[in-house]
């Protein structure tokens, strides 16, 4: 059964098996997958009673950027498998909802087309083994109003996933083709590597755009991000596609966040799954908070539209969750509201 | 198979399904409901040997009345709904038995008729958008004999609920609309405005009936509603229904009732099934222990009557209880007599 | 499947299902008699290697007793129940093993019968309603050869049971009935009023036999039993039967065993069942460790030859287990053997 | 379903249910077996991101040896049971692959025949009644080319194992019968009283090769057996059948492996199932990691051709994983990398 906030049911019925499959598959065993959403529910939430809850403001700010909701849509490639309104469809909806929308360089749609219904953005970068391919997509980014870019870490090579699946993404991934003349198809593949040094080079290229550094689970792997230039670290292990047995992102956030205090801002995906897990991220250090599958499976049901009343009901329910713990603002979620079991 | 301390299966029996799953249902997915009664059965009983158990006296006193149990009767609304006795039969079971009766601001009998019967009974103030209505009943509760008000904190808003019910409570709670002349439906809804000044509200309305807060789950809130003028604070997550995912009761109670002290007294309910849970609770510092659901399901099953063999079940099986571990009266029951796994 | 080491499947076959029920039951929901057999489990081995385990010997002594391995037969009644040899088959059995046996007040044979095929045996004492019954039970078996007096704590009222049974153990437990001319039933009910005091009269009673208190779980009480004149302390919940959701004894083993130090013996029963199970209770502090069910359910199956088979099976396992330990006697089974998970 | 690195269907498929049993069986209720397996996964991986992983190097050195890979063939005895190939087949692959193998004292080839094929490998030595069987086995093994003994010390008697199989392991155990004229059975069984002197007199036979002693599980044997001469210790629990309920290889790893520092190379075997578990061996301290079963289904499945696959299919898994965490070498595996939960 669908509820308003988990739309895999209905994308279910409307996909082929493959394509449903390479969106839900993890690495390894789906132990990540899994641990992922439960480490979520290990916080428990310590509400506070009689703070005197009528007007609830969600509004916050990501990197300088005003937006109307902590909960962000995380990078996801190849849209148009899902729906054929692809990124355009996403992006249009986050517009409407003042969310964030970030971009993967594995997107299928064109560029422009994507920006031209876009509100505030972000690009995802993947550096690829030609750097000048990587290079092209971040100058067009930059002229087409993206405002900060997301350097995935986690991915120096595209793992072994658990359900194989006849869908090769390979070819799917057409906006960065779009970009360039380079036909050769391993051009395109991650490059293995990417170091610390190549935060300071997305600065250089972008003409100085903020960098976030998505993938990390430590604080030590933090500090490094933030001493090499990066203005954000986004905790993340790829909604466990790319590692099996990694540290789920609801225990790694706190160290991380810890670790860079008020020197940078911290992002998180993996596993969310409604306003009580946004809550538990914002308690422990998060300023926004991502969706990865459940954005994918809400344009699968219903395209634009679909994504749009994903947003909306996580709003309702983010509001509804604030009240009943006694907070009206994100900067009033407090450490304090959760606690380990 | 019900046993007398549980009648829910011969209440399913009885009930519409609208109406039974209206009372079993909680927040969420239901999390809380399940850690309410599992965080119970953590705590370990470690019963004394040897200390000579003839006589058991369950004799306690709540903020200055004489109960002959500290099992009470948390409050709960739309009891007609599940039995047409509704809370006249739960207040006269519980004035025979000797036990305390919580009547709900939600009650769907007329207060007259409810307090024409009771034994000692405290009134459960939800503060409504229309205080003059919540004036009205507590004034007149003060007048019909209430010794205590229970301002419940946990519901601002009333939550989203898990099975939804085509039952519709708004017009089932009928006590506070006899008692004024007010029709518009929406002066009836919680107050979102509540805070701790409403604690000092109600001590004057109420012409300074002691204060129990209900739905406290942390230190520092039951030391503010003490500070406030709190007589006593309920640890309580409303039976699950108000926020999933939140601290159990049982987890949450030893931190207040340390908190507080000799301060104030500390009740508590959620998840309590046998003699057990109750042993627990006193053990981890409560004073009294509250029944919600399992009154329900007795009333459904045979009225006044099934309320009466519930608690005088509930008696004979704490009782039992204090002897195996070795303890003759609530005082007796001490904190060394549990221990978490 | 039946193995040696636990024939409860054969006695299910041949048993009426109320007394299979009767043995088989604990209290409550039955929790502390699935706690017990999962808290030996939690507490891993750790072998030693090289040690040199060519010969191996289990002998050991109990309250100044030799005896062939710490594995003991603990208290049970009404054996005649599962089996027409009863009592005297048990005793026969652990008499030919060298094993010590422990005869429940509540036996159903003769107590000359049990005596004349006893080896080293013990009884076990429930205070009764009438004392000068308890006296004349104490007296006689002293005479018989009783070597101590092992005073049940956890018992002073018997607790409602999960599983009701149609069998009604009162009449059954006809040795005391046989040693007095007291037909008035309640004077055969457990005494409630049972103190420490009681410890020094039943060495009076039985001209200064030692007394070991059964039913501990706390360090506190243990330092208790031994300041008011016990030899020894068992640790026990009686299999789970008293009092449901109480500390199970492979936990409380370690805290009683540390608490009483060289100054009284220990042993242990509850939920063992097979060597590693009472090579871990000698590693926390036990010098005897007891079987109750295990050994209804060889006698049910095939008298006393099962009983016989049973300890058989044990002394080969635990050997067994020894060697892959690498200790060569009970003194050497140190606390270091084992670690809480 | 196979995968790559778990034959274990396809062996069922073509292995008499007899022999799949004896090789799946472990002691006791197979506890240990299961919690080998989750143990390994209960260390989250901790990654690092941006380290730059272009290329990895997974050649190592044991005792002086260099090899391929961490990933070494554990001994296991008469291999010729799964397939005819037997020791002679896994020898092969492991040659081809440049891994480490390591062959029983309860082989089932012809020791000249093994050696012929064989690349880098150690015998395991189980000493046996008659001592100079050992010995013989011992010299003939250093003549034929063996760097090492590894003396099992966690077998002073084979334990009963949990599947009743209808193989007689005694008489399949022929390369020791070859090398010797005994006949009288007995004298091929383990000796019960080895001792750390044993390490001693196993490096005098054989002219002085390393000693490593397999099945260590504690700090304090670790120790003394580098005390007693030993070159490495093998932390092992027999893959669960010698003792069950033993403390988990992947939980007495970073105990060992702490206790002998840099003083002896450490090992370790027991339910690894992918590159992800070997990471985590190599970051709790060891320097090769065995797979027992696992070999033996691939031999089953495909004779040497089966193990080769295996291995290679381990080198690629090891690969990605030491990419996705972001290590370059095994030597890059440090300990940060993982944490208990
Ligand atoms: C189908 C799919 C494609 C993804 N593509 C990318 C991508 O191109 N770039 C990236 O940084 N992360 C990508 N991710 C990871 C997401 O950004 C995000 O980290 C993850 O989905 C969060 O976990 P969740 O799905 O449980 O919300 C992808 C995830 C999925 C499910
Ligand atoms: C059907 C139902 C109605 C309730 N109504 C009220 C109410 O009107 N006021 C209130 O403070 N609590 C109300 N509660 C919460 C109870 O007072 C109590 O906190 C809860 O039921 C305890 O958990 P238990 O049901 O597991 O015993 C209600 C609970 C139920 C199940
Ligand atoms: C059917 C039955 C009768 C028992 N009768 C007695 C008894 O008369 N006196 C006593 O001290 N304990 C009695 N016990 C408790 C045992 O002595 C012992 O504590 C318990 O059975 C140990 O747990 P186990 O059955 O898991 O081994 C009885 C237990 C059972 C199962
Ligand atoms: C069928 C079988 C035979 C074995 N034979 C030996 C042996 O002869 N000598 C030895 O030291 N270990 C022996 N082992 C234990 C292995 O060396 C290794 O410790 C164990 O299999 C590792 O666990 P795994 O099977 O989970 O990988 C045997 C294991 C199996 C499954």
């Amino acid at each position: 059964m669908s509820s308003p906030l988990d739309r895999e049911p209905d994308a279910r019925g409307v996909l082929p098996p493959d394509i449903h499959d390479y969106v839900a598959t993890g690495a390894g065993d789906e132990e990540t997958v899994a641990a992922n959403r439960d480490a979520w529910g290990r916080w428990w939430l310590r509400p506070r009673v009689l703070t005197g809850v009528s007007d609830v403001d969600l509004t916050t700010t990501m990197l300088g950027t005003t937006v109307s909701s902590p909960v962000l849509v995380a990078p996801t490639g190849y849209q148009r498998q899902v729906h054929r309104e692809g990124e355009v469809g996403t992006a249009r909806a986050a517009a409407e909802a003042g969310a964030l929308f970030v971009l993967s360089t594995r997107a299928s749609c064109r560029l422009d087309d994507v920006a031209a219904v876009a509100g505030p953005w972000w690009l995802q970068v993947y550096v690829l083994r030609d750097r000048g391919i990587t290079e092209e997509v971040v100058r067009r980014s930059v002229a087409a109003g993206a405002r900060a870019l997301v350097l995935t870490g986690d991915t120096p090579v595209v793992s072994t996933r658990s359900r194989r699946s006849s869908f090769d993404p390979a070819h799917a991934a057409t906006m960065a083709r779009d970009l360039t003349d380079v036909r050769d198809d391993s051009a395109y593949e991650q490059a293995p590597d990417v170091t610390y040094a190549d935060i300071g080079w997305l600065r250089e290229v972008s003409g100085g755009l903020p960098v976030v550094v998505k993938g990390v689970l430590r604080a030590d792997d933090a500090r490094a991000c933030v001493a090499a230039g990066a203005a954000a670290v986004w905790v993340s292990n790829h909604g466990g596609r790319q590692l099996d047995g990694v540290v789920p992102t609801a225990v790694a956030l706190p160290e991380v966040a810890d670790a860079v205090g008020s020197d940078a801002e911290v992002f998180v995906d993996g596993g969310v799954r409604h306003g009580r897990d946004v809550v538990r991220a914002l308690a422990l250090g998060a300023r926004g908070v991502g969706l990865g599958r459940a954005v994918l499976w809400a344009l699968a049901a219903d395209g634009s539209a679909g994504v749009a009343d994903l947003l909306a009901a996580y709003e309702a329910n983010l509001t509804e969750t604030m009240q009943l713990v006694g907070a009206r603002s994100p900067s009033g979620v407090t450490r304090d509201l959760v606690t380990w079991r």
